[in-house]
């Protein structure tokens, strides 16, 4: 996706409730900033927010953190929360710095719709390359649970083979999420774009 | 498939250099039945044989060996040989038997384009079910190597699961085998024809 720049969206950001200014100051006790012990789900690269504010208010009792490193999406998402959700926080930093900022506290992982990075020279980018997955197990609680969601075919490729061969059990895959209508699928902006042309919407839920 | 019985099948294939007819005396001893000690690779389910009769034309260093339960697709098969190949042999018996015929002596095992058995109750039929995977493992020499290749979504979300599940580590998934044109594919019958109608054929190859 183009992204165009919003000037102000890093001032905007700061006002906010939802979003975590330090976050790296909550590692290892984020259950204090939901002041609860549920169970925490991240979204990386969360876009404009309507998945996990979806999530946020379908299940009140997880906490939920949506992630992006582009301040001007973090501020679209953030203007998108149009009521009171307090399960909800969003943090503007990059995949890479993920333990800098929890330790062994994330229940799940989502990632929807990231970045194939077709080019091979740029393999290391995908958020399903062995280096972030390395990543992940730092700030992963007991269980190590993604959920992958993508309409590009390569990348699910991909990342069917790299979570297979790091060691993650497959509990569902799907090379057609939305074949048969399930209405209760909380979808991406993106998804929702794919979906009215037709495309394929694959999905892998794993653990380990 | 549905499949017109022909009368003759079971004494033709009777007459055939090709059919090995009892091949439960060769158990531990296949390497005798081809002079060789060449690695052995089987098709289960080979239908009329154009997969594995151009595979051991290919590759004269490999032993190969069409199993299919249906005699009249043996009976086919055979009929399709027009050429000496010494490193081709079919046999006609039910993949639930493997381990009466073999003890680890197979390289690899194809299954290609299998019977989804779409229905639930009937999911223990299909091939890369767990109730099979436990047969392939005895009849494996010391890598077990599967390549499987299919038209139906279904199966395949199945097998993809099924063989993760299973300990398999996979080297190479393909949701359009065909997509880039590649022509030292080697086809099956089936293949042929879904290739015309532009359908989608996916590919999963996986060691343990």
């Amino acid at each position: 996706m183009r992204l165009r720049k919003i000037k102000e969206a890093k001032n905007e950001i700061e006002k906010s409730n939802y979003c975590v200014l330090n976050p790296s100051t909550n590692k290892g006790k984020w259950n204090k900033v939901f002041n609860n012990n549920n169970p925490i789900y991240i979204e990386i690269g969360m876009g404009k927010g309507k998945f996990i504010r979806d999530n946020a208010i379908k299940y009140p009792n997880i906490n939920f953190i949506g992630i992006d490193k582009y301040d001007t999406l973090v501020y679209k998402a953030i203007k998108n929360i149009d009521i009171n959700i307090p399960n909800l926080k969003v943090i503007n930093i990059n995949a890479e710095n993920l333990n800098d900022i929890f330790n062994k506290e994330i229940d799940l992982i989502f990632l929807n719709f990231s970045d194939p990075w077709p080019k091979e020279r740029h393999e290391k980018r995908r958020l399903t390359n062995e280096k972030f997955l390395k990543i992940y197990e730092s700030i992963f609680k007991n269980i190590d649970k993604i959920v992958l969601k993508t309409d590009n075919m390569n990348l699910f490729e991909y990342s069917l083979k790299s979570l297979n061969n790091y060691g993650y059990t497959f509990d569902n895959v799907s090379l057609n999420l939305h074949s048969n209508n399930k209405e209760d699928i909380i979808t991406t902006e993106y998804e929702e774009k794919f979906m009215k042309k037709g495309n394929s919407i694959y999905q892998l839920e794993c653990h380990k």
